[in-house]
């Protein structure tokens, strides 16, 4: 398929039944500290805590009832598991999770919440390949991979849909980077609809394989998973990597001290919960104040699933 | 003045324009786990991150400006001596806060971000009420009391005009009880609105004042400020009293340990950041689910003013 704004737009129709239609806010505090106004898409309101079950219903939804009998496997870090347990779960079929031993714990317990059958692995993308493998072997399960995947990426770009019908035309939109399904359904959504819109991706210091990839024009492996953003220790897939080529205008690299700023800044001002790898892209567009001066800015807060004795540590 | 629904919907006339009308947020998960349907009324997202700016702004814009023009002044270490210094700055007038030694930083900043002019005293009532007084009598500014003042309980009342204009007909509406502002505004709006409705008071077992008050019919004094709920550590004046004898059906005290609990919930579930004071109303409710059970309950969430550390240390 050819993923544009009527694709998208299909997306958004099968799907809004299901999920929330979260608030777009804005703080004028943080706009007065950035000198720009900020609207945020607050997907932390959203059904299971993130964008990703924009994704996963709009592909759960889309199989026919043959690819469907067996139920539906991912591997995630977290939140792409719970969106396809419970997309799952709303159309009454099964939900295989292969999840990292390493992910926080309020991530593993939302597995189990939402019926997922979880099988623990390594971080690292090989490992979590052959673990799915095996589970896929045994089930006859269909894989919704989080990101290489076009419908899952359809899904990710309704949020930016449901951002412009709010905002109008904006003259940045940015997103976190992880495996660049929310940043590349973002920005085909945005491109089309809008030609001067610039896109950015905002990505961790410690993760920034995608920075790399388009540096160099060639896909960059995943990195040691450190970030404190663990949404976005991922790497791009061939799929996502030449979309954002064709799609987006630059990643931004933040630091993970840059990112729990940001966090602290939307949590104290704004009085919202969001994860490390939601303040990715604040951090990202406080790092290019200059370039965004008196103009609009979009920003997809991905979600709010955060352990919050882990975060007294971080604060 | 006798304060009624006219009297309220005058104040939020007066005060609207000034104001953000703030959101009246539910939750499935909370609502399946009380058995009961509950709007929160959220003043953690209004100016100066509480309730007190209703108040305080229909005291200021109600004085003429012979009242007015030497300012407005009042004693508080907390949420109203800001909402008082931003009313101030909107009318054009000098403000006037004594505040204690001890006061939080952060408090005293924000004291200063609105633009007040501070006088440090005593933490003792005594000594504030004395300083107070110095300062009246050298600038002549006007006594702004954040409950012992109709006008500022009219203004409090606005926050419940707004929650019932969205929700419509409640069986409960419940609130934090301090001084007895918020308590009484909501009441007598709810009572004149809704005569079924019961009005339920949601105070800290460790400053159960207005529960001694009522249930001796004799206005009790502060009791030693300890609760967690630092906003609730006031005691109710003989107004204040005299009002919840009349409007309020019950005062339900709760445990340090319970307000936390209702706080942890709503930051969990809702991912939204409230202060302890916020969550006691909570507590409440959730100690009477079998008296509320499949019934519609609103909450006024009364701000989210905290120090991140601290609170996160309660979890």
């Amino acid at each position: 398929m050819i993923i544009n704004t009527h694709e998208i737009r299909k997306a958004h129709s099968r799907i809004k039944q299901y999920i929330n239609r979260t608030p777009v806010l804005s703080s004028k505090s943080i706009n007065n500290l950035v000198g720009a106004t900020i609207y945020f898409k607050c997907e932390n309101f959203q059904k299971t805590v993130s964008f990703k079950i924009r994704g996963a219903t709009n592909a759960v939804f889309s199989l026919n009832d043959e690819q469907a009998k067996n139920g539906v496997i991912t591997h995630s870090s977290g939140n792409h598991g719970a969106a396809l347990a419970q997309a799952a779960c709303w159309r009454g079929i099964k939900a295989y999770v292969i999840t990292p031993h390493l992910s926080p714990q309020v991530k593993k317990d939302a597995l189990k919440l939402y019926g997922a059958e979880v099988t623990f692995s390594d971080a690292m993308l090989e490992s979590r390949e052959a673990e799915t493998k095996k589970v896929m072997d045994r089930t006859g399960a269909e894989l919704i991979h989080p990101y290489n995947n076009d419908v899952v990426i359809c899904g990710q770009g309704t949020a930016a849909l449901e951002l412009f019908e709010e905002t109008g035309e904006l003259d940045f939109v940015c997103t976190p980077v992880g495996g660049g399904g929310i940043l590349n359904g973002t920005a085909i959504y945005a491109k089309e609809l809008f030609p001067n819109i610039s896109v950015f991706g905002g990505e961790p210091e410690l993760a920034k394989d995608a920075y790399l990839s388009l540096k160099n024009g060639k896909l960059h492996p995943q990195l040691p998973p450190k970030t404190v953003a663990d949404g976005l220790r991922t790497a791009m897939c061939e799929r996502t990597f030449r979309l954002a080529q064709k799609y987006v205008d630059e990643i931004i690299l933040v630091s993970d001290g840059e990112i729990i700023e940001a966090m602290r800044l939307v949590w104290q001002r704004m009085k919202i919960i969001i994860e490390p790898s939601s303040a990715t892209p604040l951090a990202a567009i406080i790092k290019s104040k200059k370039m965004v001066a008196g103009k609009k800015v979009g920003i997809i807060i991905s979600g709010g699933n955060v352990d919050l004795k882990e975060v007294l540590n971080l604060f």
